[in-house]
């Protein structure tokens, strides 16, 4: 491992993380500076830190894949250190344990909270708790590229261990100007997204926490009753598709911009992507219909949200889904586990990964009729090749063994196995609520400190896609030796 | 497909599962003979049907791996609908699809019930029940190749389709020494474990069932309270250890009886299965201590036997596991999921395929730190060829599939999400018991005739290792076209 490199990209990343702390800070001010020095004090700390990692001088400019791994994964783990001071200073947290999951939760995505209540906390530690959301979707070392003028050579590997999804950074050959093509499309729907909430009348400040939380597909709302708070068709339908949107993957938006729509009409992982949301939303709103005293708009209006909601991983919600019909739940809970697109800003498994796994499968079936025909697993007309099916049923594998590990450790604390199960999927593919306990209306605050850090560890592991945080636990990864 | 010759072979096992009723018919005139006419009418069907497709004469003898899959598929379909129909003759069933329900439950060991109780059946009845556990532990294929001398050649299909585990019969170069071999040790097992448990103070019936239940790690019992009604502790460590020796992978016993101590030794699937009993036991033991005032000798003796039971998937319990600690709940439920050894007569996905899965997570995570480094995964010091992980990955995949489909189709009976969760992977690793009403003092009575065909559809897969039951569902596999 090339250490010194490594912590000194994680300068860059923790100088970046002080600098747009600006931002917050800036909202603080602006609504009466409440939390002004819990912003100053951690600005100071990790502008410092970064400033001395930056200055770290490598002997050597190599930059390998595991070397990319590890940074990827060091790097998130200390972000959501530093971004926890904030929290932590304020006073509204119990625990720095607390802090830190509640930051993690924002970085990755997540958007599960230990907080009970948010609307009587101050304006610009909800505004930072939202904004990691924003920071985290599309990552974090990808806008170091993107924006970081002297940053060495060879850092494909960030943007691999980085991106969520089999297959990614292959929108463009140059990778600074795929980082800054990614965070324009990125950008510009968030603004696009922002202008239609305050048309559909919500504030400014609503506004902005709204959709940096469905850009990210994070989740943190300023209302206790999150989008439900508003009561209105409108913001919810907004959500509701922006929400859908940033869960496709983001190479569409690009060739949408090279007016090159044959690759769009063409790519699989788009169209299952939509059937599914259709498919469920129907299921779901004939489900609960009963529910609504059989107006079908109403029980549309819910189930369409919370589908999108639930399968971008997201995690906004209008209504207590906790007290829908168990075959409701069920469908959630599947798409929980199946996740959003690759590429895009959601989590759990990816909709590719389980196409090109049922494909893999039929595959076999057809093998066993036909052992002499010679054919190849497709995506989007591509053959997939033999290690990449190894890579992603391993993927699989491992994203079902964290699972099952820690749905072990955290039932140590006794909640109902409906809570601890969903719970890990929950964190795991970055979603936010879950069943029971941790259902829409409820919060993570009741588990163990131990649990806490179990649940940060899936929320890494499911953003980064599994790996990085694998190779963290792994003794082989700190060994110095080169080989 | 051949299909004169895969219902040849059906007629062959058809004709067998006649004669084998000659058993439960015996037992039945020996108790009074009041379900005498159940068995006598369903001989009479079963034989004549089988007699007339023994007659079938197929024009070509190629039986190519895809006859082999097949005919295992529908042989065992046929076998658990001519195996239900003693249950509904004797009209102590309610309907067609509850017998049908049992009988898959029994041939596939899986020892799920529909009866709320069973002390008042008639005792033949109550034999053929477990008597199925007993058939389908080995294998019915593996029996017809056993037994009979005129089968057809080139059936090792057969075998490869029928055994559990990724590579069976690769005990002995010749196939039908092998079954023999397979049926001698387990008949053997059999016996020594009635002898043991008539020394335990069991009546001789109450011996042989029982027996017949951990032999096929079944679960069916003659008693309401299972193993539970003895109240006898020798009985219970008995059955434990008996249970335990039929989830180890049956070469094992071949090594042992050839005194080739060496490859028992170096055996790691051996050793891990052994492991995780040990290791689980203890958990749970310590786990439960405060419950009821146990002592830890108590506690050791409710744990040992739960965990054994549920490993081996074969069901028994001797307390109401539904009432313990979440963390308990959440231990049997991972071992529900990795199930038994592979070419044992126990389900789930095999401990054999979780440890090469984990060896090939660690190996992936290896090329990330030593990209050039040239090493492969290997299982008792044998390579696992490529196409072998791929197999094992996409069995994975498939198993966690059929899950969630079954999950959300069953989920529409509206019971809560632990009993209809639990009672997939119960039904897909041919377990018995699962959690909350289904638990070990329920049964599986309440759910719809749709849900009973859905878990019946999950037992056989289970059972038959997934791919033969995907191919049932494949129109591919009904066309007529040779490739």
């Amino acid at each position: 491992m090339n250490f010194a490199l490594i912590f000194r990209l994680i300068g860059h990343v923790l100088f970046l993380e002080g600098l747009l702390m600006a931002l917050p800070l800036a909202v603080s001010v602006l609504y009466g500076g409440e939390d002004l020095l819990s912003f100053v004090a951690t600005m100071f700390l990790v502008i410092a830190v970064g400033q001395m990692l930056r200055r770290l001088e490598p002997k050597v400019q190599t930059f390998r894949s595991r070397d990319g791994f590890l940074c990827v994964a060091l790097s998130w783990v200390l972000l959501a250190f530093f971004g926890a001071l904030p929290f932590y200073f304020s006073g509204y947290f119990a625990s720095f344990v607390d802090c830190f999951f509640e930051s993690v939760s924002g970085f990755t995505t997540t958007g599960a909270s230990i907080l009970p209540e948010v609307e009587s906390l101050p304006k610009g530690i909800l505004f930072w708790r939202s904004f990691t959301h924003w920071i985290g979707g599309m990552g974090v070392l990808v806008f170091v590229l993107a924006v970081m003028p002297n940053v060495s050579a060879s850092t494909l590997h960030l943007l691999k261990a980085e991106s969520p999804g089999p297959s990614p950074g292959k929108i463009m050959p140059r990778i600074r100007e795929t980082a800054q093509m990614l965070y324009l499309i990125y950008f510009g729907l968030t603004i696009v997204h922002i202008i239609c909430l305050l048309l559909a009348g919500l504030p400014l400040y609503d506004a902005v926490i709204t959709s940096m939380g469905s850009a990210g597909t994070g989740g943190f709302s300023n209302r206790n009753l999150s989008i439900g708070a508003y009561n209105n068709v409108a913001v919810e339908m907004i959500t509701a598709i922006f929400m859908m949107l940033f869960g496709v993957n983001f190479s569409i938006y690009y060739c949408c911009l090279k007016k090159d729509f044959r690759s769009v009409a063409k790519n699989e992982e788009l169209r299952l992507y939509l059937t599914i949301i259709v498919v469920v939303t129907i299921l779901i709103t004939i489900n609960i219909l009963s529910l609504f005293d059989f107006s079908i708009l109403q029980s549309l209006r819910y189930a369409f949200f919370q589908v999108v909601s639930i399968m971008t991983t997201t995690g906004y919600s209008t209504i207590d889904f906790n007290l829908w019909p168990t075959f409701s739940k069920a469908l959630l809970v599947t798409l929980m586990v199946i996740g959003a697109s690759a590429g895009s800003t959601g989590g759990g498994v990816k909709v590719v990964r389980i196409l090109i796994l049922c494909k893999a499968a039929m595959h076999e079936i057809g093998k066993i009729i036909y052992p002499r025909r010679v054919r190849t697993v497709k995506n989007d007309g591509y053959t997939v090749e033999e290690s990449g099916l190894r890579s992603i049923g391993l993927f699989f594998f491992c994203y079902m063994m964290i699972a099952f590990v820690a749905f072990l450790l955290v039932s140590l604390d006794g909640f109902d196995l409906i809570t601890s199960g969903t719970a890990v999927f929950s964190a795991l593919g970055n979603i936010g609520p879950g069943f029971e306990v941790i259902g829409p209306m409820g919060n993570w605050s009741a588990f163990s400190p131990f649990s806490k850090l179990v649940f940060s560890f899936c929320m890494l592991a499911g953003r980064l896609e599994v790996f990085p945080m694998l190779l963290l636990l792994s003794p082989m990864a700190w060994k110095r030796s080169e080989i």
